[in-house]
């Protein structure tokens, strides 16, 4: 500890490194950001940017970027997007998925992680592409390999078919779907890969936003897990803990 | 009406039978038969067994052949079957489909109905063959051909696609699935004939007893008409209704 | 395939007309169109406006218009339908139905389907025409006659009984209603004609916003079948499928 | 006071019935009887017999006989009228209603009331019956003439018509109706007397249990009030208190 | 009807009140009035302005004052008063209660009715004035005397206790109360005058939104019938027919 | 701990005794008896009866009584109470409140704790007075005075005002009501006293089972805190945590 | 009486606070200020501005100063506090906590209360810190020490062990705590003090908005009482009530 | 294909086995026994004994031994054991867990799989060890090495922590728990592995049978997935995909 409290008094370590050092989290004016959740869980800790003022977003982009060298922000509109970019050092590398709405930011000497495993993440139509998205930045974010599949609801079975050898290929699948959210219980019946469906807040009228398609998920007659509704970073994080087991099993 | 008195007088008409022609029901003591419905609607009244004492049922089931040559019992269980076949006489004809709880009886005079038209009764597992059972025994007993498809529940896709020239050769099918319900929707994707979508009270815990079905047919992602909950009688009653517009179609 | 590609070479065959044709669906920016639906299950694909920009719209119509000659958009508000009009080719047919909130366009060369069948759409009050005019586009886009019958509520049941004659003539039966939703089974009641009931989110308090309505017609005490809340366009589309079955029958 | 102890003193007065003057209740092993209350509501205190044991319910009733002169018990199945007719007195009137499930007893000296003003108790089924036999009930306890109208749902709608002389007859009106509960509705919106709509316990499936016919009582269309599922008590006494302010200002 | 269509020739009768004596109601661009209903039922149409145009409103008022000599409308922004009181004839009443946002606007020659009966408004809290004025403007219209008696909340029983000599004349009595709705029980407790429960959309969380209030009305331990959700309308039409059938009673 | 063996080998103390003693819980074959609760929580942990065996509960019972000195069985019906009664010793005092379906067994040289503080314990009706003697159990077994004030529901409010002060001077007061559940708003907006209140499962048909009860309690116009529905064990272990804090200030 | 008429004839008292010490409350322009309330149940009205004009909240807060020097408004945006402000006399103290959106206003002579107990207020995460600041305004209101613990939620159990000496030298414990709402069970099953339970309305998709976190907390494995969602002023005065009656009981 | 039937016809081969050979699954009267699922998913087909007779129980697991060498049956009372083992070979291997309700039967050629992975089922409490035992079964059958740690309840924190290496020595972790499902929240805080939460049907009153308990693990403020309630099956056969995942990459 004497060392880190040295490192600080000499400018070598900001006061936020320091306290994450020490305590496993960085106080920022919008509240902790947790700089010890990837150790604890092997998941990085996201910021959700949903509800926050672009301010907010950014200071605790900030925070993470001087603790663990990277940033994760999720459900980002572009004022939190403009307050952030503007904020982070020039050096940083700024990766935005519009369409996710994520944000990952890198500093110069964060090196990202790279596992040995292969998460395919797939969407039943196009409204189930930012769920979809989020759950593989995520996936990303732990370091495995991520294959997409997109469009292939169960309106049309033949689109589905088409890609058994990439779902095949995979350790664990993401299936996002709207609606019935019928996709996941499908796919499942495909492959003998563990499957994580996560139900999307589309449909409208009785069993609308996502409340049909997570029953659906739920009462599934075969065999999965799932998530809540909208749930991509949750759906993600654990498909990124299961490629990370199966990482580890190879690495042995 | 006074034709119709004169034949009670001399003993060539019953007395239920004389009240169904001029009031459109008989009265029993277990309430009122709608020996009108057919006229009205164009599908038989049914008697609901189940709630009902046998002797309740027997006398229903009496009142139902007198007045209209045939007696349509659902959800009957063997005490109402026995009552009900004791009570019945001996020319006529009885049918029971102990799987679907139905029971059919006919006089030995009447000429039940035979229209050209063709309804596919479609069930995904084991315990929704009872409801896929009374849709069917309606939609024959409105005359029209009936083929059933059981046991293509989505786990297993290839069991489904395997009967696609039946489904393609029906006029209105009709799909019975518990647990998820995607099976309507799977189905429905692949032809164009209508689909009547009829959800089942298996599953359990959250969602359970047809909730995530019903739900999940009325969100479904294509083209679907629903009933309610083992709603049997409902949807083989309305596959008749259609199955008679093509059949009548058929004889202009 | 290699004709469709020559074609494509030679500028004869937009790539999304040749995609639509080899794929099955064209790729837009908002995601795909999926151009092989009609052919699939005999109703044209629709674009919800709903909840898409106006430029994805506008995209989705011009990809509609280029690989089956017509687009169908429903939900559109004003925005949607400026973006829409001010995108298609100048020798489009344009229609619009402002109250039903619809959009159709034709490409010149377009034949619209015409079929010997009559769908009536009915409305129990002014708040429920929108679906009910939805419905109605969706019927005549498959080629069905149309017939409206409006703002006959059964808190006043004379004015339905009015009707019997068009809605006995008719070879399906649309029936939208808010509130307490009674009048499917009321209309139901009186003919002998398949009805599919239309819930509509009016209402307020318990049971408000289609609630009572859904399962009032799921309950309901005579043959009906339901689709989900607010749902026009998948009640127009199911009649024009059995308004299609009739009308083949018809020819036969 | 000094009087009503002497009374208890001398022998003339039970101790039962010098409680309920004195403090406006008679204690019971099963709790309180609340001889008061049709002093304070003008509606007779019911004995609900479901989920008491029969010695409680008589035990109860003898308390009523001796405080009040009658006791009215509701939901009595046949073990609790042994127990009852067991208990009271061999002089006291005893009038059972199998169908409602009630049981109303008097003193020889129970001198009934009897006003000036009519209760229309309306079903629409057979399963309606014990709802609207208990609502029928109460009103008579209030001395109100009480006519009965059944078997009249709306899947026929000439028979409610066929009553319309009756129904305008009467000073407010009880609909009791299961299912989807439109009968309310339209009874209300064919006559200007006060409807009063309870929703029954019938139905099945999504929206069974009264669920649905509640919702749309509630939702109605029309002017009604409502009272909750299956509470023909409630209905009854609601009915008898707009009786008896009728009735009291006919004799003004 | 000669007379009429006559009376149209000679400019004696506009239009819509032709077809309002003819067909009951009269079209106006925003959908029918129902000009009958007031003959039908005895409590008049009401415009409800929430969800209309101020347009819509103005249009659908002219009709109601042409045809019935009365406006009454609910649920009025400042928009659609603006918008009415600018276009009814300048000889029109206009009458506007801000709070219960209601508008009731007569023709010079409109004699409103007056009958020999008392309504009670009483509300809870101040959240709840909008509804009960709601209410009380309906059961004027109707022509009753009405008592308001406001903010005697449960918390504070006291106040309530004060008013028990205006309850007691009343002929019948209505209650709003939000949060946990329990005042129509209190008052129902003291008098023996029927009450009609209205449950207020306030409180918050969970059973927010009136949920909790319509729950407990309806599981009242006295007796009580209710009106959905902030329906001030409905408690004051049916307090009107209540007060109604008192009136003619006390006339004969 | 080499004493606790000490005593273990040389028969002074029981193996379960001393296993309670190290482990906080004694192993049963029911599983684990959570010795170490009171010393934890202030409140005896209690074998909940409902849905074990008789000798399932014995067998706690009797860990129970051996680590603890005292064992107190909620929700027992008659042969949990034979089973606890033949198993315990002799020497034990068996308490047994029947409505409060309670069981409370000391050993002999169990000393009861004695505080000095008073819970009061008010119910509405007969029906939650099982609720309501639960919770008074509970209370007694922290060593508290209970007062018990019954039979004061809402619907006749001079009852409940009679014990006003019993209730004021009592330092925690829990209310138990089924129904609306009124009863703990109208008595916390009495006093100054904290009040806990109960919802009991009572009342039928919509919001029945405690559901009205429990969001009327949530949504209380005044201040309260509440437990679960017929949470009586709850609600008395509650009041006697805030009785034990207020008896150890009045020892400082 | 007379003194109170006396002072406000001489100008020596306002009729507001006239009022308030005659009938217990003051009428303003936005409804009743409930001044005796304090007086009555210990503590405080509040003014909830959520809803409310800015002018209105203005108004009850200076009726609020008047009649009992000091007036404490929740949920107060920047408007509310603005107006209010600008109104209050020169001479006031306000109190504003951004986060808690609360606000305090205390007249010169207002001699706060101050009581010898301590309510520790612990939240589990940034988005639980408004409500359960209004929970701590509250209890300091009623003159508690009040010890703040802030983001000690449960997956990072560490945090909440380290506060354990805090939290056992309070008297009673608000925790507060949204999605999955573990917290109060954690902290209860720590120590003997009563915790109160408040649900926080974060979380997302299925459960969210507080119902999985108020559903958990009725549910706890422990002991615990609960108050509605986000209902941080009933949770902070419960706490103050208990508090209270430990000071009492202190000062014995 | 020829090979088979041949087999068939000399005797060496059931007419089950071939077909569920040549057809992926074999007929028996109680439905179809999926004999492919185990190679299409990896996990062996269960019966599911609640709902079903005896005879059919038997009868299906006697194709089951037939076709895959193994049957696996979940939620089997006494009397499905019975039939079971009566019909079974005398040389096949019976395994009976009471408290999970599973039998697993073996032919003596019955090579049971055995994979290189740890699974870990924790439960919360005792009524959690059914549903834990049925996921342990299935981990077992698929293979993989399963710790049971039990009745580690959140209410007392020490007892998870202490059982901290075992989890984390695990591939994968399944947590049931009921109430309020609090542990899979604090177990998946704890370790970096994956974890698989099971809601269980205990609970009372408002949200209880599992309710609350699946609310909080979807709102979980950790990474978590769920199945249904009382899942074990799923839980188990998902941990099982998942340890073979783990176990696959181990012997690559």
């Amino acid at each position: 500890m004497r060392d880190i409290l040295d490192a600080v008094a000499s400018g070598d370590l900001s006061p936020a490194a320091a306290e994450a050092q020490l305590a496993g989290y960085a106080t920022t004016e919008a509240g902790r950001f947790d700089a010890a959740r990837e150790t604890r869980r092997g998941i990085p800790e996201a910021i959700l940017a949903e509800g926050k003022t672009p301010d907010e977003v950014a200071s605790m982009a900030l925070a993470a970027l001087e603790t663990t060298g990277r940033a994760l922000i999720t459900r980002a509109d572009d004022d939190h997007v403009t307050a952030v970019t503007d904020d982070v050092p020039a050096d940083a590398t700024v990766d935005r998925d519009e369409r996710a709405r994520t944000l990952v930011i890198r500093a110069p000497d964060f090196e990202p992680p790279d596992i040995d495993a292969r998460v395919a993440v797939v969407t039943a139509g196009t409204s189930d592409a930012a769920v979809g998205g989020e759950a593989a930045v995520l996936a990303r974010a732990v370091g495995a390999t991520v294959e997409r599949i997109d469009d292939v609801g169960v309106a049309h079975l033949g689109r589905i078919v088409d890609h058994l050898d990439t779902l095949r290929a995979a350790d664990v699948v993401v299936v996002a779907a709207g609606r019935e959210g019928a996709l996941p219980t499908v796919v499942a019946g495909l492959i003998d890969t563990p499957v994580i469906g996560v139900p999307v807040s589309t449909g409208y009228g009785h069993g609308g936003d996502g409340e049909a398609a997570i029953l659906g998920m739920l009462q599934s007659c075969t065999v999965l897990s799932v998530v809540n509704v909208d749930a991509g970073f949750t759906a993600g994080a654990q498909a990124g803990l299961v490629a990370r087991a199966v990482a580890s099993a190879r690495e042995e």
